[in-house]
């Protein structure tokens, strides 16, 4: 429940190990390409890499020396020894967790978009449907549906331009971030073939891209977070104006009609916060490389990257089968006259500016 | 101590009045300009608000009806009732919160920025000064004092981006979010008069900027944070690389020369990321207006916006005042041969990249 | 609004300078009882003590050197230099924190018991009063009113028993914390003049006292939450089982009647949260006085103690005019068999165990 | 690395199983001796539990149904009909939730206490011990290192009879938390049954304990982070003072000796602070039952489990086997006169405060 769609499965140990065998792959290639190895050996190294290792044990070794790169790079190099040169395991552990987040993030921005485009489905349809405004959860004077539906609609597109705005960047800086036993052409190399960012300076303890990361999720977590209260609120039998296709009964209950969708969206957008709190005070690390500080990223990031993924998948599923009750809109207003003002032509405005 | 810099300025109580002064002013203007009312009748609205207002009277009577617009509009409305006309408390309070921000970004941005200069200009004048890399808090292998310094400049640099790179924007909807009894005009030259930017809709509710903007100020704290941290560590007794000159020692005992500066930047800094949290988790609010929520905002927000502005500040002056001592860097390198790498070269791109 | 009851004042300035000036005055005389200095010259501290400090200037000379004790006590040497004697700053302000969050906690207990009070009564009254259960948002089976405002009772007052909990120390150690200077007698003494609790040990590095105290502050939040959102929830005009007698209209819909007393305690409860994560955070201090973490706790524990009273004056305000509309409750509850289970005999329970 | 010591597997997805399977059996039997159901029920019941369950299956099936019970419980009255009577999901889940938190925390408890002797048997055998006393990271004056590590001593022990002190209680309500289709003495009965407090009401949405359990769990991590941190900070090439036996070297760089235990306590402790957060702001739960802030329970308060858990693990281990150098204690006091005030005495008192 709490690891709907995709990013679970792009978070997981399997794709972390991925992530640095692509890591020290592409690392041969970008020596080779920089002359520092030659392309036999940049070819061994690939196909050391293309062996099985066994996730399990890998993990298990890595609570020994603190970690995860560390047994790998053992077994490779008894494979091939002029793997992982100039490395260090940060570079390694640094990378493959930007080819995780990126995966994750592919995922995480499909479905925000994907919500966002059934509510622009619910904005068009609904441009002109009146409804109750409520202001301090009480009624006030009238909208639209269609305005609440865009507005949901913007914030989980403005949510998705944020994910997309992020560097996403290789690591690569050896013992001490000098580069020592590379160079810059390999560096700029490695960015390429792994098609990551390439930084400016290794960021071994300039957390900057994790905390940027860290805040737009946190960020698209509200972004589902507010749609989401508002299907939940108004899925009341009190209110009723909307219900879930995808909602449940319970099994002691059958007669109710849970909004199950919106209320598991709820419940993973709001773990987000104390992640990225987390991730933020991580940022505070020492010298060339952090004392605890960089082993603390790893896993409120990893949570945070499921967390907000379920919560986009979710909510875009509640979104896709949401049934309207217009009537039932128009019941609740009572005698107020239902004026929308502006609404409609606002809604004309977001529809037409998401384009 | 915990206030240094212009942002506890930026965002006094002077300074959301101000603003809220500012938003009904060019509200009439705007209004005006949009032939909803006359000239006149603007300029008369222009100069109720130029009169004065007691803030600590506004602030009294704000905790009886739950924002602090309330009070004002009721004193601006008794001197012309034109005033306010089809807003609502929230736009006041949201418009005058981006006022508020505005200013107290440009201070925060120029802190960092100076800091940044200071870096840049150890990161030049150390570029080959070498010293031990250290990871794990043990010494590692060589790199350069200008490189360490490089780093910082570039987290530096890349906070104040981030803070540039926020959407302020308007705040105009109405009771419900619907405009009513404005228009699009009035909202567009609104934006204009105000010189923020013009949103696609309300967003009462939608508080994808307050994430953003606490994102942000979260990722600036931690790139102040970082040095700060390392001033404090290099200073130690037992290493002695740095010095701060504004540093000091206390009553107790003379012969202390304390890092008071990055102490004061660290001191600040660690205290933003629950802020963020809890400006993260204010995000899922309801309807047309959040019943909690958005009045959670107010107290988080400021104190962010006051501790990451002091954080800045301390850290600068630190950094404009810091003593290196490259002979003891040199004697704590002990027979470590000081291959520097790619340190010299990685200095070069950086400030390169920085013009 | 965020700063309801009389927790702020008990946080104010003021306040912390007359801790500062309490704990002086007790260590002379402590010092006197132990033989360390006279009486006479402890009646000379106690005068000195006794005289007028500007909080405004003490606290403008604390940013200079880090810590607002430093000034004071260079005010009061300047008067009597036996003052002060084997003290250090932290011991001053570590203490005066202390005696702030008694008096803080006095009030907020205060509060949490008359809304627990409050809560008792009402659910005396409704103990058989049906009113439909609510699980998911959706009604589900009957229960009684008296049973959910025994629960809000139930959890209020174990919000208050944990605050009544803490361990409240003095604060004595010296520069480095072994009492140079002092003696155990002298902090025995100062302890029972103070009526705070004797150390076992300084605690200048030892947060256990304040991590506690944010925690238990954390789950007052909650206890105060938790029924301030049921009460946002029944007042929804669909709903309409409770209606605030505090509560008001706006300027713009007087119509409109909102729950502002419970929205209120929201706003200033949920709060709660990122200041507890900052101070648990802070409890990462470094040696025998840390570097940044202990002044990263001034803040976020005035503002806590701050937001949960205020929160408890709010729902306080609530409950004790809360108006239960039972029929409502029984029309709302349809054609359910309004059987309560074992419902009334749990309110009997509580409201016994409670005595 | 994140997950040392014998807390994650206390919280593995297999104890949650067994936790819910322990739930029904028990009720089943505290029904039996209410008198609900025959002794020869309760027996199938408790034969039912007995039998095997796949994990990875339920868990699939949770996700569809939005929490772990449901599927279970349809497995297991497949088999047995009158099990789970009168019980809904969230009774299964929260006690499953105490069993496994009480598992966890004996371990973690023992863990701590370990810990603290071993901090112990440092302060008793360094009593004497002269040391330079540290503040702001600057050489201030002296201490022993035995009031050192009593102060560690005193952190642990308080952290540890805090989670001691904590309820654990079992769950029971049904549909809307009234009991019905159960008893009192049912409530009182399965309590007995599982070795679990008896609450006053249904805590269905009182959810007092979790936000206590996350306190404690959040000041332990602070007091396993002070001396991890000072641990850090005394091996450094630069002071030397102690050394971890169980540190080592990293594979490019043998020479290093790094406190690999101490830096892993650091990282899993500086974790905790946003999973208390969370933890916090879930206790706004509505009604009967929350929509969305218990499932979002689940997550962080198991990585809160697991990362103290292994955080205490890791300082243990540290502790155990740290090296102290006396001589280098002595020499980095250069000059300073090594009184150390009442440091032995206080040594002295907290070794016999803790018998």
């Amino acid at each position: 429940m709490l690891g709907r769609g995709g990013a679970a499965q792009a978070v997981s140990a399997q794709a972390w190990l991925d992530g640095m065998l692509a890591f020290e792959s592409s690392l041969a290639h970008a020596q080779a390409r920089a002359g520092l190895i030659t392309d036999a050996e940049a070819h061994a190294v690939a196909r050391a890499c293309a062996m099985d290792y066994d996730v399990a044990e890998i993990g298990a070794d890595a609570g020994e020396i603190g970690n995860p790169a560390g047994p790998l790079v053992k077994a490779l190099r008894a494979r091939i020894d002029v793997a992982h040169r100039g490395a260090t395991s940060q570079d390694v552990v640094d990378t493959a967790a930007m080819l995780v987040a990126r995966e994750a993030l592919k995922v995480i921005r499909t479905d925000l978009s994907g919500a966002a485009d059934a509510a622009a489905g619910l904005a068009r349809a609904h441009r002109d449907t009146p409804i109750i405004g409520r202001t301090l959860l009480q009624q006030a004077v009238p909208t639209t549906f269609g305005l609440k539906a865009a507005g949901w609609m913007v914030g989980l597109d403005e949510a998705t331009a944020g994910l997309a705005r992020l560097r996403l960047s290789v690591q690569l800086g050896g013992a001490a971030g000098t580069l020592a036993g590379n160079s810059l052409d390999v560096l700029r190399e490695l960015a390429r073939e792994l098609e990551l960012d390439e930084p400016v300076l290794p960021w071994h303890t300039l957390r900057g891209r994790i905390g940027e990361l860290a805040g737009a999720l946190g960020v698209a977590a509200g972004g589902v977070a507010k749609p989401a209260r508002d299907i939940v609120l108004l899925s009341q039998n009190e209110v009723a104006e909307v219900r879930e296709a995808v909602g449940g009964g319970s099994t002691a209950m059958p007669h109710k009609h849970n909004p199950v969708a919106a209320i598991s969206a709820l419940a993973c957008a709001q773990q987000a916060p104390g992640y990225v709190a987390n991730l933020l005070a991580s940022m505070t690390q020492e010298h060339e490389r952090a004392a605890g500080a960089w082993h603390a990223e790893w896993r409120p990031l990893s949570v945070l990257l499921i967390t907000v993924g379920s919560a986009a998948a979710w909510l875009r599923a509640s979104l896709e089968g949401l049934e309207v009750d217009a009537e039932r809109m128009r019941a609740n207003l009572g005698d107020t006259d239902p004026d929308p003002g502006e609404a409609p032509r606002l809604v004309d405005r977001a529809l037409e500016a998401r384009q």
